[in-house]
Parts: structure tokens; C-alpha cells; sequence
């Protein structure tokens, strides 16, 4: 699933107006319903949590993490297991146990109540209490008196029944233990879906008894055995997280052709290094339908989930244009083009899956009027594909507006609704029909090392959009409580915000590391594709990842301050002095950072190319802090001075070393508004 | 192994005289001798190892992780296993293979000689491969043209054969993930022994299948079952490290009597909850030392070590005292004494650890003229008994000088030496009994979280006290290569630096950590048993551990920091502006920092306390700030002011909060060398 196209940002402007209930709890997602009452409820070391009504083993092991949680949370040493009193702090009473196999139906609502005196979480499922739960942690703060939690009542539901996040792990092997801490941020964001891409092109990482070149030789040796796959799956679900499989048919499949080359279209051999062929499977040999018929019933097996994703993106058609016995089948059939072809291969593929009890799921290509509706379709391409999807008859996902990898906001994430663009015009029945959405983590820039950084915490933003009430939007609160969250997630050993740290002096060779975070923390990486598309030759992820773009985050909290600061500046007509102070103490010591940096980015060859970038952030800061003089003293500021800096701007808008300033836009803003006209924003 | 006495001070002041070479290497333990060539080895993504000589299946484990290091390390993606070339950039030839079980007397050596166009590593032994590895590591750097090692021949070899690190378990349990990631900081610093230190009073932490109450009644659920025992000593076995396991008898064993009071010497019950008895075996009785065999025989094969630790320490008399069949035993068997009692009891067990095939080891009370010589003696209660112990024909242990709980800075651990002292004046065959030392990591005050930050990095100054010649003595070397070190660790994943930020966060409850933060830089937990003698009643270690004591780090670099800027300044004859400079720096933001940091005192409970250390540190930086005029323009300051600051700093020297203020003594530095009468140091 991977586009070269830069996506259309037409449809993806934020939109700020809708209120929303202003309840100053740092929830995320925000619940369905908040009613706030007076007082408190303690968390201290007498803390304890008693089950009623429905109880098993899942469900006391999800209490035990929250009781382990809890404590790590506050650093207090909790009872390690639920009690038998008739008041204890939480109580929890579900009525029904789950599924053994979690199903996209299971209702996850819940209600917490709590009072003064307790706390009561309701829910008719287990499910339920996983969310409540979370709720539950996310309400703790540290007071003046100890750690407590609100009085407030809490009715929740999701919005959509699919909220998943897509982890390509072909690109790149992800170890286990990475991908479990991920699982714990998804359950933290009441994510229910783990969309796991196993292989791509350029690796295979499933273990098959029965095809065991699968993985001996499509693969670099990094892959999961079915015992760790088993042990994974149960994790999941554990945390009310379902896995739902990718095995990419027939195109991005060049690592399961390295061992089966009688499988594709064209001769062969196939390897994994890069610059080999696009390889695709062939549709038309009775042999590669035998196969997929027993790497499915091995693959059903390992994986419960009722649903099965077959890819079926970005097929190229050259193999199959090039081999005439293919076109011969074409014509032989009755088919127009290839995308008929894929059709027909899709409709077997359905068969075989139907017949090992699964739902085939697959990217938005897959639709024709050939393809039983049972298919869910996933719109990677556009949201009027989703619609198209849904007005067909298609049970349908959105992904287009959530890919992770393409380095945009969280606000921009944040702005892309399932049910807006083209859905918006939808009847009901058809609406009913998408089923929620799935971030994405394509992982061609991605390593165990900075994936947490590349997922977290803009995955919460899409998470929220698909659990919360659309009328959800308020970007100051949404921000403010996603870095409430952010810090939150390293409880649970997310290194989203750690990792930089070591990276840094990697880079460095040396401990005094304050300048180059200071760089780094005002710097993003190139957006969209444009680093792939820097790319001269072959497409290789396989060179290192160890310069600034691979660790920088992919969106800047320093630069969002300093926006926020200079359009409230703006805002006030030059009067606010607590943002011009603000502004000023931002750009003076980014002034001073190049002079500190210098010396670091001769010595190293990692820091040798940020030069240009540090020079130029400090040459625009020190353009703002004069900008900011001209403004605070009402006098024009001479119009050559101002040809020159804004000259300056636009050479700082280039990227350099994949890196973008993200300073430039409001330095630029005081500099043009310091012509001395001062006009309402 | 506790102690409520303050250690004697006398033995450990530093000596700073001696010379070394200084190669301007950052390893860590220094090695024996290291000549140094011209000229670099790159270490780019063509890196390859080839393995000549012995090989087997744990040599290879270790050659991947260590190509998984230097991947991690660099950045970069690395041939995954050793490759088949006559021209490797690293060639690995280890002579003979690895005993099943690692014995002490096991060779460790290694030779490491890295050309421009290639490195050869020839130890005799796997373990010396995996010592020149972790060398090899350390020598990577960041240049200008990329990552490389200088050329240099390194020999190397250990001074003592025993290099551990204990780990209490038993007050605070300790998950194996976080042992684990402290494994591999120990093979990172070449330490070759955990001591395993199970069960104490407070929890049993050990799976017994023949005596299942051991764990399940004398633990509060958290123990290691036999399967993750035997994983775990495997993962250490790797990594070249013995585990010694500890069953404390007849004393500290309170959690042990829980499930089985008939083995005390008072009825009980007994219970793992603080306040009960200090619980004794009854070594008067036939039972005891049957279910002591049974018990051993199981354990025996648990823990393949040939060392097995019995503790013996601190055994409190009064239950003996006070039981009058015990006294009457005492009496009936010619004894004089509770001491000889326990040496009759020592004597048993060491009789049926010999039949289980392991050398006994105690704590240095159990030295006694009828115990056999081929007991092991550990140090705790000074050097003096470790001298004695040497003389007497035993084989001993130094742990006296480096308990890591009590928040000494590694500069006085790095001070102790197990041949100084007492031990100086012994003979050679006397001193050839001192197999070396351990650091003690007792958890009284230790969790999950804050552990790795007691033991990192100050646990290194111990192993190269433990690796290196003795003539290894410059501090300020030392500090500079922990400081490398210590963030070298990160990679490891270890948590001594980045569990901070979380923590503040829980604490203040808000984003902005910065002002906490630079509080938090320059303060140090109370020192020795200063904070278990502030508890009033029991020892009750199951209260919270969030407070600002709890996190902050046993030594300041800003302190440390800013005493050798202080030093330097002084010495200069006020005369090094860059010293003053820094001094003024530093000070000028302390002087701020407690306007800062005000607010978020008040928000929290966690906080609150911290009010007075806050004042008081910008009121001493304000004094500093003073002096430092005072000096700076030759003008003695006046009397009534100087006498008024200094009872500032006396004020400030009082812990609060559980804290120290590290910066109090270089102020009063500058305040009483302010009088105006330059003297030189």
C-alpha cells in the first residue's frame, strides 16, 4: 500500500468552529457524555478493585494490568489482585462475558460513576470494562491533597466499530516487544484493531510449516515464528485488540516469490535485495490457487479474527502484459483488461478465504461489479473511493488522510472524518456501511528505534476521531490534552519521546547534545513522499537511519507554540506582552543556537549537513527578534530591510538534509507586519 | 545484609596522586594496556565478522548481539549474522570452547588489534571474545568522514576473577525484564557475577515445587517461577555472567518461616508484613536441617553455579535467647554462645551444600575457627574483616565500600580498593585469597522504576575498580568516561536517565518539568541509613515511592559541575573568566529557579515538601552571585554580610525533604574566600 502521488489536500483543512462541551478533563478520546459533580474521590495505597457479576480469567488479567498500571502511574505499591468487599474503591460489574473470538459487534460502552465515596464501572461487556478502565487512569491527577480522581459521571460508546492502526512490518522487521508496547498505546487510545501488514517486497515474516521458503528466503532471517504469533494474538486480545491479518495477493509480494518463482508471471528468480521486478502472482495456473487454498488454511488458523486482508493494491500489469499465455487467458475469458483479471483472481481468492470461514478484506482497487459485497474495502486512494465503496454495498474503512509515514500534523489527521467529503452526501443505509478507519504505519522510514515516535502521539488524534462524536474538533484542546497523553504513554514503555535522547548523542559523539535537541525540536521531516521521491535509483530502505530526519519529530511543538504566540501577538494589535515575551525569548535562543551548534556539526558526520539549517534558523530568529522591535515600537520597519529578510525567508522554506524550519511561517509573518500597517488578523 | 551503623568514613577518601596512561580511549573499565597506532578502521554498512577457531552455538548468540548493538548503536542495518570471508572487517579466533558451567577460574583475557584495514580479536576463550567485543564497542566513535575505531592493540585481562553485582529482590520485587536489561549492563562493563539475593523478611521471591508455601504464603504473589529461573540464569550464562543465588539462613528468613513456622525458633505464625518478628531458624532441631536438604538438593539444580550463598548475616539472638530448649542444646553440646551455635549450624549446611555439590559462601559472620576453609567469605562489615577472613585461609569477598544503596558518589565507591586497607599488609598467598568484589544493590528504597538509576552508572566506577590495575586513579578521567558510559547504557535499554521525565510528570502534574527538573539536577538523596533511621516505628518499605528523593539521582553532575568550576576559579586566583563565567551561569539560573518552580509546589502533594529546598537554593545562588562580584572587583565583602550568608549556607546544609543540596559547599566556597584575602588553595 504505497502511493507516489502527493495526496490531495483539498479535502483536509482543519476545521475550527464546532463548540464542544469545555469539561477541562484530559480525556482522549473524549467520551460520549460527561456530567461533572463537586468533590473528589482519593487514590491512595488503600485503593482496591472488587469484581460483580460476570468474571473470568481475561478479565481479571485486565485488571491486574490496570492495578499494575495504576501503580506505576502514581508510584505507589497497590493490592496486586482484586478484593472481596462489598466497598472497595472501584466497583466492576459487566454483565456478560466476551467472545472467543473478539467480533466487530461486541459492544464497547461503558459507564463509570464516581462519587466521593467510590467508583462504579458498568459496562455490559468485558470490553467495556477495558475502556472504563482507561478512562478511569486517564482521570487520575496529582492534587494538593494526593492523587484523585474527579466526581463525574461518564456514559461512552465509540463511534465506529473499527478503529485500527496498520503496522507494516515488511519494509522493516518490528520486534515483538516493540509491537506490544504499541498494542498498550492502542488500548491507552481505545483502538480495537491491529491491521498487520507481514510481509511486502521486501520481506516475508510469517513462519509457514508448509511453505517454509516463504520465510527461509523471503526474508533477511527476521520474521515470527507461529508460536510468537500465537502468544502476540492472545496479547491482543487480551487488550480487547483484534488482529487482523495482510497477506498481500497477487502484487507487493516479491518476498513470497523468492521461494515460489513458479507462482509469478514472469520467470524469475525473484530476491528480496530492492531493484528487482515488481513481481506479480499469476491467476490464470490451476497451481497458484492450490497454494494460496493451503497457505490460507495454515494462515486461518494462526489468525481467529473472522476478517482477512488479500491487499490486491497497486498491481502492475507489465508482467502480465508481457506474457502472452496471461493475455491468451484474458481473451480466452472474456476479459477486458487486467483489472478484469484481478477481478477473477479476487473472486477465487473470496472463495477459497469464504471457505476457511473468512471475510475478505482488501484495498479500494479490489471493488468490481464481479466481487460479492461481503468484501470489506479499505480506501487508501480517497475518500470518494470510500463512498463509492459504501454506495456499491461495500462494508468499508478509511486510511486515506491517516497515513502515519506521510509526517503531517496531528491536525490535519485530526480534520479527516470518514463520514466527511465525499460520505457526507450518503443516505443513512449506505453511511451505515463504513465501518470506521485505520491509521497506517508504512515502514520504509521506519525502525524499532523511531517507530513509537512516527505512531505516537498523532495516533491519538485519529483515534479520537474515530471514537469520539464528530462534533469534537476544538484544535486548543485536542492539543493540550494530546500532550497530556503523550507524556502518559511512556508509562507504558513507550519511547516516543525517550528515544531521542541516545539518538542524539549517536549523532553527536559527544554529551552536550542542548543545541542540536534545540535544532532538532523546531525542525520536521520533508512531508508527504518527498523523500522517497529524493530517492535516484531503486527504492532501498536498507541504508542507515541514524541522520536528523530519521529521529526528528514528525511535527514540532516548539513551532506550534511560537505560531500560537505570534497569531495571538497579531491578535492583540502588538499589545500582549505576555506572547511578545514569549516570542522573543523563543527567537533569542534560537539566535544564540548556531554559534553553540557550530562547533558539534564540524566534528560529525551525521550533524555535517544540518549547517545550512542551523544558520538558518538562526538568521530568521534574529530577522524576528528586529521584526518584533519595528512592532513593539510602532515604526515602519525601511521596506529594504524587509526585500531582504523575506529573501531570507524563502531560501529558509527549501528543505535541507529532508528537514523542514518550522519557524519560518510565523517569523515571516512578523516580518511582513512590521511594514508598520498593523491590520486586524 | 543490612546495617544500621554509618559506615566508617576513614578508609574512603579518594586518592588522586596516582598517574595512568591517558590514551584519551573512552573504555570503561580501563583495559591493561593499550598502544596506541595511527590512523581509524571505518565501521560502515559493509561491517562483516568472520569466526575462525572454536565456534559453537552460544559463541554465535553473542556474535549477533553484538551486531545487534552496533546496529542499534550506529544506526545502521548490519549483516544480521557472522559471514564466511578471509577478509572480515572483524575476524573473531577463540581457541577452545566454553565450560557448561562458567567456573571462576575460567580465562577472561582477550587481545583486540584493530589496523586501518580490518580488527582481529584472539582470546583464548569465548568469554574473553565476549569482553573484547563489549571493548570494541566502546571504541566505535563519530568522525567526520563516519562511524570507525582507532587502530590500537589492546591486551586485557581482569584483575580479580569475582566482579559482581548483588540484587535484593526480596524487600522489592524486581521483574526479570528489568534484571535482564541489567544484565546486559553488566556484561557492558564486564562484571561477571549476579549475585542473586532471593528472599529476605519481607518476601520469598523463588518457585519451590517441594515446598510450594515458600512462594505462595511467604510472597505477596510476585516471585520467579523455576522456568523463568532457568531462562533467565541461561540469559546470563550468554552474557558471561555467573548467577549466584542467595537462600539467607539462619536470620532474614522471616518470609521462609510464613509457610513453615515449625522451622523457627519461636512458634510464630509469622507473617511477611513488617512488624513481625525478626524471625530465626531453629538449628537445634533434627527438621530443620531436613528440610534445609531437601530444599538445597532442589535449588542445587535450579542455580548450576558452583557457589551457593547461605547470607548468615545479622542473626538476632533473642528468639534463641529466649527459648530454653535451645539454650539447653547450647549447654548439653559444650557451647559457649549464640555464635557458636551458628557455627554449629554452618557446619551442617555446609556439610549438605557439599553433598549437593556446592561451595558454600557467607556474610563475614560466619567466619569461625570450627567452620572449613573452603567456605567463602563476603565482606560487608569492613576491610578489616576481609583481611581477617584472607588471613585465616578463606577465600573472600570485598562489599564493604560499595552498597549502592547508601548514595555514596562513585568517586568514594571508585576509592575503595579490596587490596587498601587492612588487606595492604597481608602476604602474598593472603592476598591471592581476595577473589575480587561486589556491589550491593539492597531494594529497600528500590523498584522497578528507580533501580537502574542506583545502579547506573556509579555500578561502573565498581567494575573497573574490579577490572583494572589499581593504578587507575585519576577522577577526573573517570568522570569523563562514565559520563560516556552512562549513555552508552541507554542503547541497552536502560532506564537510569530517561525514567526522570516520566516521574516529574507524575509528580507535577503538569508538562512544564523544567524548573523541577533543575531542582531535581542539583540535589541528592540523604546519605548511609540517614533516610531508614527517619522511620519512626517498623521498617515499612511499602509506601509510596514518588517523592523527589525517591528519583533524584544518588550523585549531581551540576554539583559536581559546579565544584570543579569553583575549584578551577579559586585556583586561578579568581583570575579564569571561562570558570567564572560558568559559575555565574549556572547560579544566575538557580537564582531564578524558584520563581519558576513555585507555583507547581503548590499544586502538588508530591511537591510541596520541596518549598524550602527550592528557597533555599536561590537564595544561596543569589549569595553566590554576590561573592562573586566581591571577587570579581577585588573588594572584600563586608563582615556582617558574609556572616549572615553563612548561616544561610548552615541552614541549607540541613537535609530536607530527604534531600541534600549538593551546591551548598562550593557557595560557601566563594562566600568566605570573598573576605578578600586571596589565598592559593
Amino acid at each position: 500500500m504505497r502511493i507516489r502521488l502527493i495526496a490531495s489536500a483539498a479535502l483536509l483543512f482543519a476545521s475550527h468552529a464546532v463548540a464542544q462541551p469545555q469539561h477541562g478533563l484530559n480525556l482522549m478520546p473524549m467520551p460520549t457524555s460527561v456530567e461533572h459533580g463537586v468533590g473528589r474521590l482519593a487514590v491512595d495505597q488503600s485503593f482496591s478493585v472488587a469484581i460483580a457479576g460476570f468474571k473470568d480469567a481475561r478479565l481479571e488479567r485486565g485488571i491486574d494490568r490496570f492495578i499494575a498500571d495504576l501503580s506505576r502511574q502514581t508510584g505507589m505499591f497497590l493490592k496486586q489482585k482484586p478484593v472481596d468487599s462489598p466497598t472497595p474503591t472501584l466497583l466492576i460489574h459487566a454483565v456478560y462475558g466476551r467472545d472467543r473470538v473478539q467480533s466487530l459487534s461486541e459492544d464497547e460502552s461503558y459507564e463509570l460513576v464516581i462519587s466521593e465515596s467510590g467508583a462504579k464501572l458498568t459496562p455490559p461487556s468485558p470490553l467495556g470494562v477495558l475502556h472504563g478502565l482507561q478512562t478511569f487512569l486517564q482521570l487520575v491527577e496529582t492534587t494538593t491533597n494526593g492523587f484523585a480522581v474527579p466526581v463525574v459521571t461518564i456514559k461512552d460508546r465509540p463511534r465506529f466499530p473499527w478503529r485500527g492502526l496498520l503496522i507494516d512490518v515488511g519494509r522493516h522487521f518490528i520486534p515483538l516487544d516493540v509491537l506490544k508496547r504499541n498494542l498498550d498505546g492502542m488500548a491507552a487510545v481505545k483502538m480495537n484493531v491491529l491491521h498487520w501488514h507481514l510481509y511486502d517486497n521486501e520481506g516475508f515474516r510469517v513462519e509457514s510449516k508448509r511453505f517454509p521458503r516463504l520465510q527461509e528466503v523471503g526474508s533477511d532471517g527476521l520474521y515470527y515464528t507461529q508460536a510468537e504469533i500465537r502468544e502476540f494474538v492472545a496479547y491482543a486480545h487480551d487488550r480487547g485488540i483484534r488482529v487482523v491479518p495482510e497477506f498481500e495477493m497477487p502484487g507487493h509480494s516479491r518476498s513470497l516469490l523468492v521461494g515460489y518463482p513458479e507462482l509469478a508471471s514472469a520467470p524469475g528468480p525473484y530476491k528480496v535485495e530492492p531493484g528487482g521486478a515488481d513481481a506479480v502472482m499469476d491467476p490464470t495456473r490451476q497451481e497458484t490457487y492450490k497454494f494460496i487454498d493451503k497457505l490460507i488454511e495454515e494462515m486461518a488458523r494462526l489468525f481467529p479474527d473472522d476478517y482477512f486482508h488479500i491487499g490486491g493494491d497497486e498491481v502492475n500489469g507489465s508482467q502480465w502484459d508481457a506474457n502472452s499465455k496471461i493475455q491468451a487467458f484474458i481473451h480466452s475469458h472474456g476479459m477486458k483488461s487486467n483489472q478484469d483479471l484481478q477481478a477473477y483472481f479476487n473472486q477465487r481468492l473470496q472463495k477459497i478465504l469464504s471457505k476457511h470461514h473468512k471475510i475478505m478484506m482488501g484495498w479500494d482497487e479490489v471493488m468490481h461489479p464481479d466481487l460479492p459485497k461481503s468484501v470489506v474495502v479499505q480506501s487508501w486512494r480517497g475518500q470518494q473511493s470510500l463512498a463509492i465503496a459504501a454506495q456499491q454495498g461495500y462494508s468499508s474503512l478509511l486510511s486515506f488522510g491517516y497515513y502515519l509515514d506521510l509526517m503531517w500534523l496531528a491536525s490535519r489527521h485530526y480534520a479527516v472524518d470518514p463520514m466527511s467529503g465525499a460520505a457526507a452526501s450518503l443516505n443513512p443505509e449506505e453511511k451505515s456501511r463504513i465501518l470506521g478507519g485505520e491509521a497506517c504505519m508504512w515502514s520504509e522510514w521506519v525502525t524499532p528505534e523511531n517507530i513509537d515516535s512516527r505512531i505516537w502521539p498523532r495516533n491519538a488524534a485519529i483515534a479520537e476521531r474515530l471514537w469520539s462524536s464528530p462534533e469534537v474538533q476544538d484544535l486548543g484542546s485536542m492539543y493540550a490534552r494530546l500532550d497530556k497523553l503523550s507524556r502518559r504513554l511512556e508509562w507504558l514503555g513507550l519511547t516516543h519521546r525517550s528515544f531521542m535522547a541516545p539518538a542524539f548523542y549517536r549523532m553527536a559523539g559527544t554529551n552536550d547534545i542542548f543545541a542540536l535537541r534545540t535544532l532538532a525540536e523546531v525542525v520536521e521531516p520533508v512531508k508527504d513522499y518527498t523523500r522517497m521521491n529524493s530517492l535516484k535509483t531503486v527504492w532501498d530502505f536498507r541504508g542507515p537511519m541514524n541522520r536528523l530526519v530519521d529521529i526528528a519529530r514528525p511535527e514540532s511543538d516548539q513551532a506550534r507554540r511560537l505560531r500560537d504566540a505570534v497569531q495571538t501577538y497579531i491578535g492583540s494589535g502588538y499589545k500582549d506582552k505576555a506572547a511578545e515575551g514569549e516570542i522573543r525569548t523563543r527567537l533569542a535562543a534560537w539566535r544564540d543556537n548556531d554559534a553553540r551548534l557550530h562547533p558539534l556539526l564540524e566534528q560529525s558526520f551525521l550533524l555535517n549537513e544540518l549547517a545550512p539549517l542551523s544558520e538558518d534558523l538562526s538568521t530568521l530568529a534574529a530577522a524576528g527578534l528586529l521584526a518584533l522591535e519595528y512592532l513593539d515600537k510602532s515604526t515602519p520597519s525601511p521596506s529594504s530591510w524587509r526585500a531582504q529578510q523575506l529573501a531570507l525567508v524563502e531560501r529558509a522554506k527549501t528543505p535541507k538534509a529532508d528537514l523542514l524550519l518550522m519557524v519560518v511561517e510565523p517569523v515571516q509573518q512578523l516580518i511582513e507586519r512590521s511594514e508598520g500597517q498593523p491590520q486586524k488578523p
